[in-house]
C-alpha cells in the first residue's frame, strides 16, 4: 500500500528515477552546468540524460542531442535553456512522455505582457501534455532524503526536518549554509518561480504528506489562491506547525515583491486575517523563521506558558525575565518542595526566586543535570529557559580544578561537550517538558556545536529564545481552536445529514 | 596641560601606576587568585603589590603580609576578600594613603539590611579619608589602553572604541568574547555594583572625557540620579552617542533586577521619558546594544533617512525593502543620472529601482566598486544597504572563471578578501557615506572577518542593519535638537545678564 505522500502528484516530481537536463554543457560557468555539477555533487542516485544539440558527453555523461533520442521518458524535466526556446522543448518533453518539469529559464510572466504571453503558452502545453511545471523563473527542488537538487548551490549539511516554500531562490539556496551552522537541513525545499502550474498551495500541500517534514517553512511575497491555502493549511497546522515571513505588507515591501516575482502583494491586515485563519504562525524575519523551525522540529510543545529561567550570572537573567514579560510569559516562583530539593545543591549566594540565579556553578555537573531535573519537576514549570554559557577555557579550567590532566582533557574535551548536551537531552526527555538553551556565544563555540549535534535547539540572545517560546504556546492555542472548529463543523453536519 | 580625561577625578582609578591586591593566593581556584592571573595576563605594566597574611610570594610576586608595609601607597586597590574583613581592609588602605579602590567582594546592600549597615560603614571609611570605591559587589575595571582588568575573565581581543558602564559584571566580562568575534572592543568598561560612592553617572561622565571612547553603551536595571544623569548625557551626546538597555520597565525585568542588586527600577515610560530628555537612544537587547555601537564608530553619520539598497538576491532585497518601510526609512528610484551610469555595468535582467537588483554579478569587481560609487554618488541617496554575500566558495570560482590558478588562489584568496573589504572601506571614505553591509553569513565567514578586519560593520539579516540606520538617524535629530536648545537656554541667559 502506498502512503500519502506516495500518492501526492508531486511524488514524482520530488522522487525522480530519472531525469533529462537541457541546458548543462561542458561549459563551466553557464547555469545548467552549474546546476547538473551540484546534482552530481550531492549524489542523485538515480539516471541523468544530459540533453545537448552538439556535445557526445556532458559532464563525464553521454549526451543526447534530441529528446526524442532518449532510451526511456525520464520522470522529470529541469530546463535551463534560453527562454526563446523552453516552450517548444516543453513541446518535445511532453511528446516523449515526460510529465515533470523544472522550468529554471527566466524571461516568462516576471518581464512584462509578452513574457505572460510567453507562459500562456507554456501552460498550454503542460495542459496538453498534463506536465506539472515547478517554475519558470525559480531554482526549483531540494529533496535531501532522495538526494535530488535542481538549483545551482552544492548541498551543505545532513538531511533535514524543514519543508520550505519560497517564492524566492535565494532563501532556498543561500540557507543551506545559513541551516548547516544550527545543524539544521531541509527535508525538501521548492523554489516556485512564477508558478505557472503549481503554486504555493500544491506544494504546501505535499509538505503536508511527507514524513520527513516535521515542520513547513513559507517565504511569501503574495498568496494566490487565499480560499485554498487557507483550507490546506487547517488540514496540515494539527499534524505539524506552518511558519510564514510575509514581506508584502509594507509599501517597500509590495514594490520590491513586485519588481522580484510580478507578484500583487495585500496590505499586512489581510495576510494577519488569511495567517490567523489558517493557524500559521507569521515570522518577522527569515532569522526568526528558522528560528522557530529549530524549536518546533526539536522539543516537545510545552503544556503552558509558565517558564523557569536557570542561570548564574543576574544581568543575563534579568533580560531574560525582562524579555519574558514583555512576551506575556509568566515566571511563577518555585515551590517549596523544589526550594528544598535544592537548597543543599545550590551555594549560599544563590536567589532561588525566578530567575533562579545560582550566581556561581559548585558543580558543574549538578549545574546541567540535578538543579535543572529539580527545576523541571516542578509542577509550576512549563518549560525552562537556561542560560548557556560555557565556554570553552571555563569547562577546561572547571576539569581542571576536579583533577583531569591537561592530556586527558584534550582528548576527551568533545567527550564532555557531548555529555554535557546528551545531559540536557535527557532532561527534555524525562520531563517532556522544553528546555530552551540561550547565551550570546555564537554558533561556532564548541559546547553549542554540541548542543546541535544532539538536537537540540540554541539561541544567541534571550529574546529570540522568548520569540520562539511564545511562538510554541500560540501554536497549541491555534492547534486547538482549529481541532475545537472542525468538531463543531464535523457535528454541525452530522446533526445535518439525515 | 593635562586632558580633560586626565583632570577627571577617576583618572587614577583607570590609570593606576600601581595596585594593591587583596584576596589572591597561591590557591588557582580563588576568585582573587583569578582576578590576578586576568590582570597579569593582560601585561599590565604597572606595579603588583599582593598583600596576603601568610604567603611570602602570591603568583610569583613578592607578597606583603599588610598594606602598611608596601614600599609605597599604590593608586589603587582591588579588594576580594571575605565581607567580614573588607571595612578593616579599606581603613588600613585609607591609613597608608590608598585613594582609589575596586571592592569585588559582595555580602552588601544586596542581601539585605545587615549589609546595607556594612556598606554604609565602608562609605564612611571612604569619605573619612576621601576614597573614590567602584562596587562593592561587582568586577570592576577594564580598560584596555592603560591594559588594566580588575575582572576574572581574560581580556579577549584588541582594545576598541566601546566605553561601557553596566550594573552587571556579565555585561563585561562575557561580551569580551562577543564583541571580538566583530573585531570590536571595549576602551574602558565598568562594572559598577552597589555604587557605594561611584555611580553610573560618574563613569558616564569620565567615558564622556575619554578620547578612545567614540561611543557609550549602558546596561541599566536603575538609575540613581535622574536628573544629574539627564545633565551630564546631554552634555556628552552632542559629541558621541549614548546608547542604553533598560530592563526594569517590565514587571518580571523588575522583580529581576530588584533580586539581582537590589535596585529600585521604574516603569518604562518614566525611563523613555529620561532617555529621550538626555539624547540617549534605547536599545531592546544586548545583541541590539552592540550592534548600534558597531556602526556609530565605524560609519560616517548619514545626513538623511533615504537608503539605497543593491542587491544580486531578489528576496533578501524585498526583505530589506520591507524592513526599511516599517522602519520609516525612504527608499527613492535612482535618477535617471544613476540609471545611465550603472546601464552598461549591469546585466540586462537588472532591475535599477529600488532595491536595484542586479539579479547576478557580471564582474565581481565591479559589483564592490564601481556600482555601488554610482550609487553613493546619487544626492538622493543618504546612505547604501549593500546585501554582502559572498561565500568562499563562490569567490573562488570567480577567481577561476577569470584564469586565477588554483596555487595562486590559495595563496592570495586573503589578499582578494581584504581587497574587496578595502574597496567598501573606500567607498565610505570617498562619499562620506555610510555603507551598511548585511547577509545571512555568521561572523566566522571569511570575506565577512576581512570586513571587521577593516574596521567595518556588517549585520547577520536585514532588520539589524535597519534598526541600526534607524538609530543613526535618531542620532543625528537628537543631536541637533539639543544643539538647539542649549543655544536657545545660553541666547536667554545672555539677554538676562546686564
Amino acid at each position: 500500500m502506498s502512503t500519502a505522500l506516495e500518492q501526492h502528484r508531486l511524488y514524482r516530481m520530488t522522487h525522480p528515477d530519472s531525469i533529462a537536463m537541457f541546458g548543462a554543457s561542458n561549459n563551466p560557468s553557464s547555469m545548467g552546468t552549474i546546476i547538473l555539477r551540484a546534482l552530481l555533487a550531492f549524489r542523485y542516485p538515480g539516471k541523468v540524460y544530459p540533453v545537448h544539440p552538439r556535445e557526445k558527453e556532458v559532464q563525464g555523461l553521454k549526451a543526447y542531442s534530441r529528446v526524442g533520442e532518449l532510451p526511456e521518458a525520464p520522470d522529470l524535466a529541469v530546463i535551463v535553456l534560453p527562454t526563446a526556446i523552453v516552450c517548444d522543448t516543453l513541446e518535445e518533453c511532453g511528446a516523449k512522455g515526460i510529465r515533470n518539469a523544472v522550468i529554471v529559464s527566466g524571461g516568462f510572466k516576471e518581464v512584462g505582457p509578452e513574457g505572460a504571453q510567453r507562459e500562456k503558452r507554456l501552460v498550454e502545453i503542460a495542459d496538453k501534455y498534463g506536465i506539472k511545471i515547478i517554475g519558470p523563473n525559480c531554482l526549483g527542488i531540494t529533496n535531501t532524503h532522495s538526494r535530488i537538487n535542481t538549483t545551482p548551490h552544492s548541498y551543505r549539511g545532513n538531511p533535514g526536518f524543514i519543508g520550505m516554500v519560497s517564492q524566492s531562490g535565494s532563501f532556498v539556496t543561500q540557507m543551506f549554509e545559513y541551516l548547516d551552522q544550527f545543524g539544521l537541513g531541509f527535508s525538501t525545499a521548492f523554489s516556485i518561480g512564477n508558478e505557472a502550474n503549481t503554486d504555493l498551495v500544491d506544494c504546501l500541500e505535499y509538505l503536508g504528506t511527507c514524513p520527513h517534514t516535521k515542520v513547513i517553512a513559507l517565504y511569501v511575497e503574495a498568496i494566490r489562491r487565499g480560499r485554498e491555502f487557507v483550507e490546506t493549511a487547517r488540514k496540515i497546522v494539527p499534524e505539524k506547525p506552518i511558519v510564514a515571513l510575509y514581506v508584502g505588507g509594507s509599501e517597500t515591501g509590495r514594490k520590491a515583491a513586485l519588481s522580484h516575482t510580478g507578484s500583487m502583494s495585500g496590505p499586512d491586515a489581510l495576510y494577519d486575517g488569511i495567517f490567523r485563519q489558517s493557524g500559521v504562525i507569521r515570522a518577522s524575519s527569515i532569522t526568526e523563521l528558522f528560528d522557530l523551525c529549530m524549536a518546533f522540529g526539536r522539543l516537545p510543545l510545552p503544556q503552558g506558558n509558565r517558564v523557569f529561567i536557570q542561570t548564574h550570572s543576574g544581568g543575563p537573567g534579568a533580560v531574560a525575565a525582562d524579555a519574558c514579560g514583555r512576551a506575556g510569559l509568566e515566571l511563577p516562583s518555585p515551590s517549596d518542595q523544589t526550594r528544598d530539593a535544592l537548597k543543599d545543591l545550590v551555594p549560599a549566594t544563590a536567589s532561588i526566586k525566578n530567575p533562579i540565579d545560582l550566581t556561581f556553578t559548585k558543580d558543574v555537573m549538578q549545574f546541567f543535570s540535578t538543579i535543572p531535573a529539580a527545576l523541571l519537576s516542578d509542577p509550576l514549570c512549563d518549560l525552562l529557559m537556561f542560560y548557556f554559557y560555557a565556554p570553552l577555557e571555563m569547562i577546561k579550567r572547571a576539569l581542571i580544578q576536579i583533577g583531569v590532566s591537561k592530556e586527558e582533557l584534550d582528548k576527551n574535551l568533545a567527550g564532555v561537550l557531548k555529555s554535557i548536551a546528551q545531559q540536557m537531552k535527557t532532561l527534555i526527555t524525562k520531563s517532556k517538558k522544553p528546555v530552551v538553551c540561550f547565551s550570546y556565544h555564537n554558533t561556532s563555540e564548541p559546547a553549542v556545536k554540541a548542543l546541535f549535534d544532539n538536537d537540540l535547539p540554541f539561541y544567541e540572545g534571550p529574546e529570540r529564545a522568548v520569540r520562539t517560546i511564545q511562538a510554541m504556546t500560540t501554536y497549541m492555542t491555534l492547534k486547538e481552536k482549529i481541532a475545537a472548529q472542525d468538531k463543531a463543523v464535523q457535528a454541525g453536519q452530522t446533526q445535518a445529514s439525515p
